[in-house]
C-alpha cells in the first residue's frame, strides 16, 4: 500500500495568507489562516509565510512532499515573481529563494502566480482531472487565468500567459484599467460589473434589485444572479449579455490556442444558468466550426480554497 | 569544415507546388513549381509533390537532410493534416506517411501547416533569428499565424495553435466567413479589406483610387498602399484605421500568450509606413502595461517563399 502524499499549500492574498496540509486527491486535512499586512513589504509577507508554514501540525516529521505557495503577481521566465498589484515594495521577488533560507528547509519549493495554481488544482484533482489541455478562467475582482497544456502551467513567451482578461471583445468600447478598451475584464470583472449594472438600474424602476439593496445588500454579480434566480427579467437579460460577452472573449482564446475545454472557477463559476449557460452559447456561436463540436465550458470543482490546494499539488509533482 | 547543410522545402499552395533545395541559412539553391491539380484529391496532389521532389537535381545524392511540406489545413496532435479548404476530399491526412511510401525514402519527412512553416523561416533565417518567443502572422488573404515558443512552433491544445486571423476586435463587427463576428480577418483578411474600401470610396469621389479602378488596376490592399505612397488621403486614412485594428488583434494575442514580438508576413508586409506603423501605436496603446516596453512589430524577411524556405528548414531539425 502506498503512503498518502500530503504537501503544504500557500496562498498569499491580499488581505491574508491561508496555509493548508493537502492530499494529492486535493482534500484538505488541516488549515489555517494569518493576516498578510502587505505594507511590511515583501520580507515582512514572506516571513509571515515561514512562521505559518512551520506552524502546521506535523511539520516537524517526514512525509511532507512539498511546499507550493501561490502569489497574486506575474511570474517571469526565471519564476520570479514581479509587481503583485497592492503589494507595496514588491518588485521581482525570488520568493522561492528567499523562503528557503527563512524555513531553513530542504524540501522542494514551488512558486506560482495564484490563477495558475487555481488552475492546477483543477488539472490535477478537479474538474479537469481528466483532460491535458484547457483553458481556465477565474472570475473576480479581476478576470484571470491560465493555460494547462498537456498536463502542465504554459508560460508562454515570457513566463505570463493566461491574461484572458486583457483579451478586446470590443475595441472601441468600456474602458479598462489597464488602459485599453473593451477587455473583458472592463465587462465582467467584478467591479466593472456592478457599475454596468447600476448605470442600467437607474432605468429600470421595477427591478427587485432597487430593493435588496434598499435592504443592506450590495449590488454586485452575486447579487444581480440572487435576483435572477427569483426571475427578475433586468437581472437575467443583464447576465446573459454577459455570459455573451464572456463567451465572445473564450472564442477568441480558444481559436488562438487551439484548446476545446474552458474551465471556470472564482466567484460567479455557481452561476451556471444565468451567466455561464449564456457564455456557453456564445461560445459555441462563434468558435472556429472545425473545433465547434468538442467545445465545452464547466465550472470549477474547487472555489475559495482553489489556490491552496493548487499550491500543494504542485510541489508535489 | 562542415559541409553546407541543404534540405528539400515543398509548399503546396491552392493553385501551384512550390519546390526548392534550401540551405540552411535560408538560400535557395534551386527552385521549380507545379500546378497542384487540387480536384484530383489527396493521393493526386501527393503524387504530384512525389514527383516533384524526386526530379530536384541532387536528389539522387547523399547530402539532402530532410524533406520538409508546408500544407494549408490545421494540424492535429497526431501530426496530420485536416481538412484545408478549397483542397476537395482532403478529410484528416496522414500527408508524411503517404509520402514515405511514395517517395521510397528513409529520408526525415516533416509536415506542417503552411502559416507555422512560414513563422519557422522566420524563427531560423530571418527577421526573428535571434528571438526564441514570437507571435507570426500572415497577411494575405486570410489571416493566418504561428505562435514560435522557445524556438519551436507552438501547437496549442489540439495542434493547430496560431489562428490570430479569429481573434475578436468586436464582437457585434463586421460578419466573418467563420460564422462569427467582428474576427481580425473580416477586416484585415484582403477580400474584406478591398470590400470595405469599396464601399468607402463610393463617398470618396476625389480618391486617387478611382482613376487606378479606372486604368484596370484592381482594387486590392496592395493598390491602397500605393495610393497611400502618392499621398491619397483616404487611402492613408483607410490603411491607418486598418493598422488600429489590426494593433487591437495583435494587443489580445500578446496578452493571452505573454509575447513580445511580431513579425508580420504575406502581401501587405511590405506596407511598413501606412499599415505597420499604425499597427505598432494602436499595439503599443492597448497591450499590458508589463510587456509594453519589450513589444516590438517587425516586417518578415521571407516573403512568396517563406513556405517552402521553412518547411526546409524544418526537415533539417
Amino acid at each position: 500500500m502506498m503512503a498518502e502524499r500530503v504537501a503544504v499549500g500557500v496562498d498569499i492574498g491580499g488581505t491574508s495568507i491561508k496555509f493548508g496540509l493537502v492530499r494529492d486527491d486535493g482534500t484538505i486535512l488541516h488549515q489555517t489562516s494569518n493576516p498578510t499586512h502587505a505594507e511590511e513589504g515583501p520580507d515582512g509577507v514572506l516571513m509571515r509565510v515561514a512562521v505559518g508554514v512551520r506552524s502546521l501540525p506535523g511539520m516537524d516529521q517526514s512525509g511532507v512532499a512539498g511546499i507550493g505557495v501561490g502569489v497574486p503577481g506575474m511570474m517571469n521566465r526565471h519564476g520570479e515573481i514581479c509587481h503583485p498589484p497592492n503589494f507595496p515594495g514588491w518588485e521581482v521577488e525570488p520568493v522561492a529563494k528567499k523562503l528557503r533560507r527563512m524555513l531553513e528547509t530542504d524540501l522542494p519549493i514551488a512558486v506560482e502566480n495564484d490563477a495558475n495554481v487555481a488552475g492546477y488544482a483543477e488539472a490535477y484533482a478537479g474538474t479537469g482531472s481528466s483532460d491535458r489541455d484547457f483553458l481556465f478562467v477565474t472570475l473576480g475582482t479581476g478576470v484571470g487565468g491560465c493555460i494547462i497544456q498537456d498536463g502542465r502551467i504554459w508560460h508562454g513567451g515570457g513566463g505570463g500567459a493566461g491574461e484572458i482578461g486583457h483579451i478586446t471583445v470590443d475595441m472601441h468600447g468600456q474602458l479598462c484599467n489597464c488602459g485599453s478598451r473593451g477587455c473583458l475584464e472592463a465587462y465582467i470583472g467584478q467591479r466593472y460589473m456592478s457599475d454596468l449594472a447600476r448605470t442600467r438600474l437607474q432605468r429600470i424602476p421595477d427591478s427587485m434589485l432597487h430593493a435588496m439593496i434598499a435592504a443592506g445588500e450590495e449590488l454586485s454579480p452575486k447579487t444581480i444572479d440572487e435576483a435572477a434566480q427569483s426571475g427578475d427579467e433586468f437581472a437575467v437579460g443583464f447576465l446573459a449579455e454577459m455570459g455573451e460577452i464572456l463567451g465572445a472573449g473564450l472564442a477568441s482564446a480558444l481559436n488562438m490556442c487551439d484548446i476545446r475545454l474552458v474551465i471556470i472557477g472564482g466567484g460567479m463559476s455557481r452561476a451556471d444558468r444565468f451567466l455561464l449557460e449564456p457564455a456557453r452559447k456564445s461560445l459555441q456561436a462563434r468558435v472556429l466550426k472545425s473545433i465547434a463540436p468538442y467545445v465545452e465550458l464547466r465550472p470549477a470543482r474547487f472555489f475559495n480554497d482553489a489556490g491552496m490546494i493548487g499550491a500543494a499539488l504542485l510541489a508535489m509533482r
